[in-house]
């Protein structure tokens, strides 16, 4: 079989655009609606995507003023899509910086058994004061110690998930004997900033370990990422800009000696789409117009770290912010933001427009036709391995995503029809990773 | 309608008994079996029982060569089990100890939101060199220190829970308002082992607070059950020692400033049980037959922190262990255990087997008749609101209590035959707790 696009449906109350809630068909409650997310978990399996991804962090968006900013804790959220569901992977969110090693590692061992290996972990060290602040803290850890931190952290939860041999039980019956005790390892782990001395309180998971994936663009991140990560997820406007991200970060994994294959590159994509430009166009347009400017102000002011006096609604970006190298751009959303406004020469109001869909992701308006052109065009030249899908309004979004733009790239021999497996690792075709305490029997005495 | 009868369901993979998993008809793997656990909640809700409830501490017991100790994180198993049922309560063990208050306040909150209102947290503070160092401690903060953080722990996870009026979402599409800011607060919490600044990112829960359930039996944990606790699980093998226990901690909620019935008393007790005398006798001895005396043994050494070796299997506990009042015994399991033995001057291999069904919670042998007796007779003479079920053999144990006892307190007018509400206080007959920070408009020039 040719290579296969990867999938993902990135899943957000009422949808990524920020002013989807206020569609009248939006239920604006959305947020802590069971029923919703079951919808949405069943349209995605409905189109065999990979998975569902939920980003988080242990903070109030400062945006609650103008847009749903509640969310249930993901792993428990996901836990209930699980049982609604039977494939599709569950990606979470969650935060090394403000977890605890031995906590997160068994949350994620129990999401993967409780669905039958589907668990993903999105990696996140959780930039920013507000969320320190309800920690303890009075600011965040700097950048390099929070990737330090996550390092260890991982390093730390290999060992958790690894610390009972898969044929750690024997449930012996009639001895009484349940356990083998040379089968369950304490990680006796001393790091910088953890330590970690007993086994997990939970068998291995059957992913071994769940899936991991990372988000981060700046250099930490991306060498994170090259060293830890099975799927990467990123956001890119142009071609040219994810094809340099793509080949940097595959060359990355080549250089932390790993197969550049096994890392899976998936750009968002918000697609706002219809059978003819013109709708989709008028699709934008209605999303448009519900943007809230006072709030888009404020919100990129935040991006570009700039007082929001200096932007005019109706002139371009003012000199003073520094334009930058569009290659490296992707290293941070707020290089991204003035190289988008700069190139398409947009004012405020437009650039505000254009954010307002995906935060910096890749908005895509037009036909199912052409959406599956732009995903294939992506994935034959070297700038992604598939897509994180990212319903402008849900469900409506991702459910035309599914109906409309699947079945093309189904028929063009793109994407599967089927799950050929039923754990998260293989839909990605990864293999289960080798536990690091399993012992070598092979060839010794008495083995057999 | 007369007082009545509050029962829980103490769930433990394969039972209680430490030997059950040894039965022909158990499932030794039932620890991570989704399956197991949503029948075991199916059977609990079909006798109309208040609540599940899942011990669980961040380590992996020490006694996992001789029975099963793994167990899916609780609020990822209970999120599942609120998924299989549609009335029962949900309480999950957390620590204090080795939480975050943001985290751990959110996630009670999301499987409150998940549940339509049925989460409720059993508030440990995790004992144990053990668990210390799994978070990065050379061993345990001491007692005092531990409760005096798990105080500030729910005092703050109150503020978060209420961070949010419950009605602070207006949600307007036509002017793009989403919240009135004046409606969501910010804890600003500043304590000796805890700071947290700013709001949930999670509207206020449906039961308001999620039920708080508390189970410390020693001095600092019985004020701390006094003021905070909504229910108390407790540990008595006599009448007279649980009707000591009940008047004392009444009193305290007395002192406390509360009402002592909204503090809820319910002692454990683990039913074995047969339509007659000589059968339940007989399930008795072939459970106590499967215990493995070596574990046993390391057991009750551990519990008495006595050498093992100084236990002799067929002599009684030696008298170089000190006894105790039995009527101040119910501060430590230890002083429990050694007032069992002198009491019946039973063996230590008697004692084990005693032992071994409850951890020292109270071993009823009986017919189904009988177990609503002493049921009753302790629930309407001061030692017991209610009883914390805890079968020997799961799901056999709880099957039959549900299929003989029940109907049994029912015909007796002790016991719900139908739910009467949808959230768990309200089976446990409880309010649900005004906003703290709600305002009061009432009489305020403009409001209306």
């Amino acid at each position: 079989m040719s290579r296969q696009l990867h999938l993902n449906a990135f899943l957000m109350s009422s949808g990524h655009h920020e002013a989807a809630w206020r569609l009248p068909e939006s239920d604006p409650y959305a947020d802590v609606d069971v029923d919703h997310w079951i919808r949405l978990a069943r349209i995605a399996e409905r189109g065999k995507l990979n998975s569902l991804f939920l980003a988080d962090g242990p903070v109030l968006w400062q945006g609650v003023e103008f847009r749903p900013a509640g969310q249930l804790e993901p792993t428990i959220l996901l836990t209930i899509l699980a049982t609604a569901t039977t494939h599709i992977g569950l990606i979470a969110t969650a935060s090394t910086t403000y977890n605890e090693p031995y906590n997160l590692a068994r949350r994620f061992a129990s999401l993967d058994h409780a669905s039958g290996g589907r668990a993903g972990w999105n990696i996140v060290t959780t930039a920013g004061a507000d969320a320190a602040r309800n920690f303890g803290l009075e600011d965040q850890p700097d950048h390099s110690d929070r990737y330090q931190r996550a390092e260890e952290f991982v390093e730390v939860s290999r060992k958790l998930w690894d610390s009972w041999d898969d044929d750690a039980r024997q449930a012996d019956k009639a001895t009484g004997r349940y356990i083998d005790p040379a089968r369950v390892h304490n990680p006796e782990y001393v790091g910088k900033y953890y330590r970690v001395a007993g086994a997990l309180n939970v068998p291995r998971p059957p992913q071994g370990h769940p899936l991991l994936v990372q988000a981060g663009s700046s250099e930490d991140g991306k060498d994170f990422a090259a060293r830890y990560a099975d799927a990467v997820f990123t956001a890119h406007q142009t071609l040219a800009d994810a094809q340099g991200f793509y080949a940097d970060l595959k060359s990355r994994a080549v250089a932390a000696g790993r197969d550049p294959a096994s890392v899976i590159i998936l750009p968002g994509i918000v697609p706002i789409l219809a059978a003819t430009e013109a709708q989709a166009q008028a699709k934008a347009q209605l999303l448009e117009d519900l943007i809230v400017p006072e709030y888009g102000l404020r919100q990129l002011a935040a991006v570009l770290e700039v007082p929001q006096e200096i932007l005019k609604l109706d002139e371009q970006l003012p000199d003073s912010i520094p334009d930058s190298d569009t290659i490296e751009g992707a290293q941070s959303r707020s290089k991204l933001v003035v190289a988008l406004a700069r190139r398409e020469r947009l004012t405020v109001r437009e650039l505000i427009g254009r954010l307002g869909g995906g935060r910096g992701h890749f908005t895509f308006v037009g036909t199912y036709e052409q959406a599956a052109d732009v995903i294939q065009e992506w994935f034959e030249n070297g700038a992604a391995d598939g897509f994180n899908i990212m319903g402008a309004a849900l469900p409506s979004g991702l459910e035309e995503f599914v109906d409309h733009v699947v079945p093309i790239l189904q028929e063009r021999g793109l994407f599967r029809r089927e799950y050929a497996g039923r754990t998260l690792r293989e839909h990605y075709g990864l293999p289960r990773p080798a536990n690091q305490y399993e012992r070598v029997t092979a060839g010794q005495p008495g083995a057999g």
